[in-house]
């Protein structure tokens, strides 16, 4: 049996260190979030959240123009675009460093035509953050993977599809071996979320059922990607963004029968700040 | 004279208990709320954050696209649909575990024909609530009931519109043989809430003058939507979400001579946290 | 020199009583606020705000169709109707108790028929506010005052223009005999704002310089409305909404050096359970 | 060298006071914000959200029509008029004190439209604050600067976009005869951002990378605009402004990995009312 490394919060820790004091938001990546249709304006609004609370130096949603509004009310402090808009998108992707595209972005001709541009435009040096129905979308249309650095965040069934294994069979050594074929990143969610990399997996040790409600998935793409986008290595980046969207639902729940997408996202400063405060000592000891 | 129970906080603890740590958004039920038109949308954003903050795992907000952004802008968990697309309505509803029909949804032309809509669609295994204009239209159309677990939440006057007993006339006696025709549960809204379900009659024993403001029946439906959608048992679902609104509001008024709708919503999580602590022996000394 | 009463906290004490039990949101009065054009829609916001929080039982907002996605992403509690909708305003406008028209409602043509449309439909067991822009189009306009309860609220400019009396002749004797030519109840806002009623003049003993931003008179008018629309003596509800607006401030200055207007209106519950709870005993004490 | 000056917490003290108990919205002055596309309305809801606040005494965002309802749903205390209703901008802008324009104005044929109306209509007795993209114009356009107070705020890129001189080359000795030929005041952000005005040079002594986020220099503009608006000695609220801002995200900072621009706006009063309360004794042992 593979052997699986555990997520823990030591990684965390070594990961989230106080910022250099000389710095500027250039220096912590621009993440484009994709996603968002007339119907699921939220998931879009709760990654970029997401990446936004989780210290992203800039943020853009590209999503459908009924988003803008909503999406504005809440947080200034993103960017939006047309994402529909080629042109716009043609200008814009080569100045990522890190694209989410799936949330909210639904299955239908248009999300597929959003999807192909995005997969056009993105470049090998960039990290492309693939969840939801994108999934679905590369799935069931075998779209072929661009070349870029590829962070794939199915649950289960939409492993399934992109994959054929059923649930039952997801063991380590599938996974792996179908991880492997992609040439991609998994998160793999689940209780105990999974994460597939090069020739290592990893398993999650937080994390609670008061993440089971809508959104929870839209949020950890905009942890993760503010995550990668503002942490050197990028590998533990990953890992410490599923850890602590977890971790931060599992404080919450103390006092929180759900824990909301936006109950985690207001609390990813705090968090964060908390983790840049351990000292090597402290890690041992936590 | 009938036999009146008294729905009291360990009915409360024994059904909102600590969930399963292997569990997903799935387990925990999709809610539809259906209402809200160009006037009337604070209604179902009312009753949606409710239902989302009452630990739904889903909630779909049908509603006139014009409330759409008011919706997302403070509650981006929930995803919407036009409450006049019956081609999406139809496919929609049957995927559906509890649907509210009613906040907000006025009583024109136009929200009779999503009423009836909603009436055609709906499933035997299904739950749905009926609510505020909802009731009107039932009565004043005299519209046939669909074949589903059915619960009203009428005030005393939309009650007597419904089975013509006028409110000093509404004993438990003449509720319980109204309640019966209609082959129906009932949630009669008045300073000590009564519930018809079957042969029992419960009476509500918390709850207070905070609540006498607008919308706090609209908050009502989602947080029942929200238990019905999760709790295993239906009945004490129903009783302790009829409870849990009304205590919260009194805990709430300790501070606040009115304790309005969102307040309320915000509040559902901590206290529902708050019951699922208590142990057995807690309970007999609450 | 005219007599002038200090309004001070046992006035409010005596009238923010504790709720009956067996009371319901009919009880505490439907409020209706109009005014906000499309660029002074923030006003009405912030005077229905201030009447949901101020425990009125029911609020509706008739403003500019642009406003009611911003009015409701922040507050659901209120309903909305379009200000320049006629037929809608003739069905709703009788069945309210309190009426506030001003806020943001602007100086233009379309204002003025808004104001004429209120004059004409308004009855004569009403009470109606006459706020802002409101009490500048009387002025101008030389209009004709409506059989009603009036409350109007200007600022020393606003009753300058109201009654030609210069600031630096607006003496307690003259703003009364203007008072009384008007057959109206004054809130003359000011360093300690003065309330002229019937032979009566009140002059306030609290508020301050943190109240010197945009949106404050707004605020005051819900609070008013809402404070005249639940309270049995209309008098010392009208005192009372005027102290309470000036004492929340205070309160909150001590920890702000601006007491914005949204602060002000979400600080109203709280405050007013404070109220409440005090005995005839602290009263004296405070 | 030059000698740089220290922006330290005693100038603040000496320029944030209590305010006079007799003082009224207008004597704090009326702040006019332009920009927001359609793309960054973010931005200026930014840098309103910070002039609200920041105290000024009315606020107006001059903004693309698409961003009136984000803006309102979060700040209805000000109010919004249509950018490229020039016939509005020429009443409105002889009324005003303070004026910024740039944030999120963007850099197309209707952006230089928009600067140049508002550069043909600022009157020499008014504050402009000059702000990205505006910045950027004014560069890449060679635009003439109209007669009146200016104050620039760029980052260092943008300078040298406005003066040649290239980041490494930035010397207080080149930075200072650049900007007085510019016969501009100019706020260099950076690190230890620089204020140059008349023949002084100050340096400001907090700040750091918790503000290395999106909106962070939107914000900015807002407490200087607010800040200029109210206090008297304008070289002093300028430098207080400066040093307000990064104070809030230090103080933030203890519990907060980034200091998000809306939560440094929100936290605006209260330092200041720490700041007002402070004599001259405590100021010394600051």
């Amino acid at each position: 049996m593979l052997m699986m490394q555990e997520i823990t919060a030591d990684i965390v820790q070594a990961t989230i260190r106080p910022r250099e004091a000389d710095t500027y938001k250039g220096d912590y990546g621009h993440v484009l979030t994709v996603g968002g249709n007339q119907n699921y304006g939220g998931a879009i609004i709760m990654s970029t959240m997401a990446a936004v609370y989780g210290g992203a130096g800039l943020v853009t949603a590209a999503t459908d123009p009924s988003n803008f509004t909503s999406l504005h009310a809440q947080l200034p402090e993103a960017m939006v675009v047309d994402d529909t808009d080629v042109a716009e998108l043609t200008k814009l992707i080569p100045t990522m460093n890190v694209i989410v595209v799936g949330p909210g972005l639904g299955t239908d001709q248009q999300a597929q035509t959003i999807l192909e541009t995005v997969f056009d435009l993105v470049l090998p040096k960039q990290i492309l953050i693939i969840d939801g129905s994108a999934i679905d979308l590369v799935a069931a249309q075998k779209m072929t993977l661009p070349d870029t650095h590829i962070i794939f965040t199915p649950h289960v069934i939409e492993w399934q599809r992109l994959t054929g294994i059923a649930p039952d069979d997801q063991t380590p050594e599938k996974n792996q071996a179908a991880q492997q074929k992609l040439h991609a990143n998994v998160v793999l969610k689940k209780h105990r979320t999974e994460v597939y990399m090069q020739d290592q997996i990893w398993q999650n040790t937080v994390g609670g059922p008061a993440l089971a409600t809508g959104g929870s998935g839209d949020t950890l793409t905009g942890v993760i990607a503010a995550f990668v986008a503002q942490f050197e290595n990028k590998q533990k980046a990953l890992l410490s963004a599923v850890y602590t969207h977890s971790k931060i639902s599992d404080q919450l729940a103390e006092n929180a029968y759900v824990t909301l997408p936006t109950m985690i996202s207001h609390a990813l400063p705090s968090f964060m700040a908390q983790m840049a405060k351990k000292t090597p000592e402290d890690r041992i000891g936590f």
